[in-house]
């Protein structure tokens, strides 16, 4: 176990909870990582759209990131009163479960799900894109890469919440900082340059325009930098990882998650559009990101760059753990209500969901090696589950005010109303934007989950009704079994056997296989070993019955003669012994044949409710 | 079951092994297989070590290939006898062992082993590699060819004896018409020219003297022709599956095998002096077989020419067989004796001895696979393994005949001496002649091998000395067992699991594992479910165990209770009754945790003597 203490510390105890619970200092880089991390591409997906506008584009993504920053403030304030509302955690799930019923509830669940999934492959891989353009020596080993990442993220993960915050604080606060300070010095030099700031490294030039401004570019990019809004959800659903007051903190982790968001996203627009940096065509020679031009004009190549865009790097990297930290919480949930396995809702070692970790790193594991650890492909099927749990969760408030008797319930409906509405179209803007570019997969996706979960829960729910009980213990006709057992030659094990048969019932039926047509010693021997025995302590004889075996099977034979006897004797529970050696060492069990194993299973596969196997072990000496 | 069935034919009983039995007919393709396929390559293999001589290294051809068969006069006569002295499979390890003891005879069975083995591998490798230079397209495809024959000899054995017999005496009857045709006709041309026959295709001209006649070549071309020798071992071992008269069966198919051989061998080389055919140097381009070479010279390259080949070639291929037939009966002798596990003495469905085949099959296909079905390298380790059995077997029958009170006995101990001696000779000879080729790998293998079947011989040893029981038995103190089952919570499952264990005793602790700290429903219910019911029927109530579990253990808590109730009782046995749900199909258990399995393997792993499982299993409605 000392393996298993090193790699995931001791286990905690269940009281130890309380602990392990984290304030906004851990909250931010665990529940916060991919939505900050967002600053880093969202941007620059909207400015890749608009490369065909040339200069003109660069100045459309100021009221591109304007009308992003006022949605996501719309989303804020609902999710502000959503956590309010739902301090045992207010994941879309939930909220949508509760308020709109099963259906919708698991409509957002296979979203959201979904979503985890791509954030968790799509962040570790575009990571280690990003230090790949950095150190391109690293290109052969990208899958490797991608793999050592998810692996640190899921030990990480496994060793609890509160450790992971720990791990997590350093890189996600240098990265706030360094965005904070690049935005504070540009500024700064665009104001005291009055609006001409000189760049110190100059970007390229932008392309010509080579086509004209037209809504429909505007929406696609504003659909592509909408992919910056996602892991807003996160804060709420994992509400009970916050100590006490949990409300309190869970709401002031996501107000400065969502303001320092919005002020990258604000500040970047302002200074790409002051340096006119345009998007670089990604994957050619020239291309460079958005990040990295701002920084090299804004304060050139220095020691300020290297750092930043060292921790842009490890925050891209590390922005997978938001789907860490949510994919089982929401697992959990659905468990709860029976979508899923129950061992979905069970605390590990470290008190954290442990399978949903393991199912999360499987499936991410799977998406990258499937794509050799490159996926940018996937990136646009991204935004349509994220806002779509958001519209349905902000539906289910409108629904919860209105049945509600607080104070402000009307005033709270109106702002989830107008997050409902707006999030709504967004879904629809995004998945008309993006159909043909992969939206349509989650499209696909979201009902063949649905279909999974329900057929998941039908199975519970059909194994829940067979099994209910609720009346008393009956001991009516409660009677002895009828014994069964196999023995194959008069020794130490066969003896064991019998004796602990004769304990049990007064009819024991040894059965003895026999496989060539040599006179059978053990027949001539039965009366004189056993039956005068027995019969002279006052048990009942046990009772030889030779079975013949032409085709020189011995498993089958036995199994055949427990089913005859099961169904000649339909009242009777039949109970099979069967010894069972142990030993020492595994590569010992290769020397004997698993003759125990085989009757066992083939009892299990072909019998019946009434016929039931006992294992005797025989402990070998070492 | 239709697969098997189709793939190995439906399964024989054991009283159906007189009509599997074989005669002659199919003796020789079984057994024979082998040993006349060495005609293609013993020659060949001396007349490559004699290429270094020129024209003059071909003269030698005569004087040895007239020794070897010399010796293989000496080595018939030796198993003749053998046969008649043990009519029910005298291969050189039973008679080794029961003259000479138990480590002459696993000396002798760990050379044979190892030399049936690399028969397999090599047999089917050379019949390839002819194939491939016939076909060159072939080529990339050796290893796959490789494994499809030996797939296909696997399949044919396991259908047994019989048909394994039919399927190969079309090639092997064939061959040895072409080759005896071929020599008609070669001796026909030579003596009606005068001794002067013309080639129909000349063959190359031999290349000048690079070396002088030595004896020590003169040897190694010996030792490099013996290689024809091997599997003359077979039938004497396989005497069993013989019909009546079983004895003078298996004599007149070794009768055969012999004349055949020593026939083709003789003639070869009679007609390669005639025709002045030497060795082609193997590997290079102008590489010819020697009987490619001499069929062309003495038939032309006409339709007989490629039938021959042909046959050639699958005669080559299935070589392999001979390993089949003989190394399975041979793992069942050893088994018999407890050097190998039990299960290699089992007939399986088609009566033949599967496990061996299994075994030899897995064995070869690796040894295939490592060397990419080229296993050129391999021959050089061939003779010695069999010599050595020769010369054990040899020598065991001396000390049979000593002891014999046969009135013929001095005359046989005379004959089997003489093989003795000469086969151990060649034992040194070849030895030392291909020592350094590969002979040392046998020398290394050998030991290692007997070490491992006396490891198994002694763990078997040691089981039967800890399980024997002669006394009869004993009913003292026999008492029911203290019953410990684990209840979850209250439905149809827990309740069939007490009634059971009521019906089997009257101390049953029901242990429930609690969790979380919340108030539990089952400790409140319990007087009210279970014990209530059970006192007003005359039961004793089985008492409620709750176990507390801080980290949320499941099964180690259960455990843990067990092994402290079984160490609290020394003197009584504990039974476990772990209920199990049966699922319609495979993919529902990936729905529940698999709790009854771990907790049955820990208790097992973890238990003691004492401590029996039973498995209640609970088959789900569809």
């Amino acid at each position: 176990m000392s393996v298993l203490d090193f790699l995931f510390g001791p286990p905690l105890r269940t009281d130890e909870d309380r602990e392990e619970r984290i304030g906004p200092e851990k909250g931010i880089p665990i529940f916060g990582l991919d939505a900050l991390s967002s600053a880093a591409y969202g941007p620059e997906a909207a400015l890749t759209i608009l490369i065909p506008l040339g200069a003109a584009g660069i100045a459309s993504i100021v009221p591109i990131s304007i009308s992003i920053v006022v949605l996501l403030a719309i989303v804020y304030f609902s999710y502000r009163q959503t956590i309010e509302a739902y301090p045992n955690g207010g994941g879309s799930y939930t909220v949508a479960t509760e308020n709109l019923g099963h259906r919708a509830g698991l409509l957002a669940a296979a979203a959201l799900m979904i979503d985890y999934i791509l954030t968790a492959a799509v962040g570790i891989s575009s990571g280690v894109g990003a230090l790949i353009s950095a150190v391109p020596g690293l290109q052969a080993h990208t899958l490797a890469l991608c793999l050592g990442i998810l692996l640190l993220l899921t030990i990480v993960n496994l060793r609890g919440v509160r450790e992971a915050g720990g791990v997590f604080m350093m890189p996600t606060y240098l990265f706030i900082a360094c965005l904070l300070l690049l935005i504070a010095r540009g500024v700064w030099n665009v104001v005291s340059s009055g609006g001409q700031p000189h760049a110190v490294v100059a970007p390229p030039a932008m392309p010509a325009m080579s086509a004209s401004l037209s809504t429909w570019l505007i929406v696609k990019a504003f659909a592509s930098g909408c992919t910056a809004m996602t892991g807003v959800e996160a804060v709420s659903n994992g509400v009970k990882a916050f100590r006490e007051p949990v409300t309190k903190s869970a709401q002031m982790t996501l107000t400065i998650i969502i303001a320092v968001l919005a002020t990258l996203l604000l500040g970047i627009a302002f200074l790409v559009r002051a340096y006119h940096i345009g998007a670089t065509e990604p994957g050619t020679a020239g291309y460079q990101s958005i990040l990295s031009l701002l920084l090299a004009a804004a304060t050139g190549r220095g020691w300020f760059y290297r750092i930043s865009i060292s921790s842009i790097i490890v925050v891209l990297a590390l922005s997978a753990n938001t789907a860490f930290a949510d994919f089982p919480r929401l697992c959990r949930v659905i468990a709860k209500n029976g979508y899923l396995p129950y061992a979905f809702s069970l605390r590990g070692r470290r008190l954290v969901y442990s399978e949903g970790i393991y199912v999360l790193t499987i499936l991410s594991a799977i998406l990258l090696t499937i794509f050799g650890g490159v996926t940018d492909r996937l990136i646009p099927l991204f935004a349509v589950g994220a806002f779509l749990a958001f519209t349905l969760s902000q539906t289910g408030m409108v629904w919860h005010w209105r049945k509600s008797d607080h104070p402000k319930a009307k005033h709270y409906m109106v702002v989830n109303g107008v997050g409902a509405v707006a999030t709504g179209i967004t879904v629809l803007v995004v998945l008309v934007a993006k159909f043909l570019d992969g939206a349509w997969i989650t499209v696909v996706l979201i009902p063949a989950l649905i279909a999974f979960m329900v057929a998941i829960q039908r199975h519970f729910q059909s194994v829940a009704e067979e099994t209910t009980e609720t009346a008393e213990l009956s001991t009516v006709s409660i009677c002895a079994p009828l014994v069964v057992l196999p023995i194959d030659r008069w020794n130490k094990i066969s003896v064991k056997g019998l004796r602990f048969a004769l304990s049990l019932s007064g009819e024991i039926k040894a059965v003895h296989t026999v496989i060539d047509d040599k006179p059978d010693d053990l027949a001539q021997a039965w009366p004189h070993l056993v039956e005068e025995p027995a019969r002279k302590s006052g048990f009942p004889a046990p009772e030889l019955v030779c079975l013949c075996s032409p085709f020189r099977y011995v498993i089958t034979p036995v199994v055949d003669y427990v089913l005859d006897l099961s169904s000649k004797n339909p009242d009777r529970e039949i109970m099979v012994i069967v010894p069972e050696l142990v030993e020492h060492k595994w590569y010992h069990y290769a020397l004997h044949n698993q003759r125990a194993q085989g009757l066992k299973a083939l009892l299990l596969l072909k019998g019946n409710q009434r016929i039931t196997t006992v294992t005797i072990p025989w402990y070998l000496k070492e």
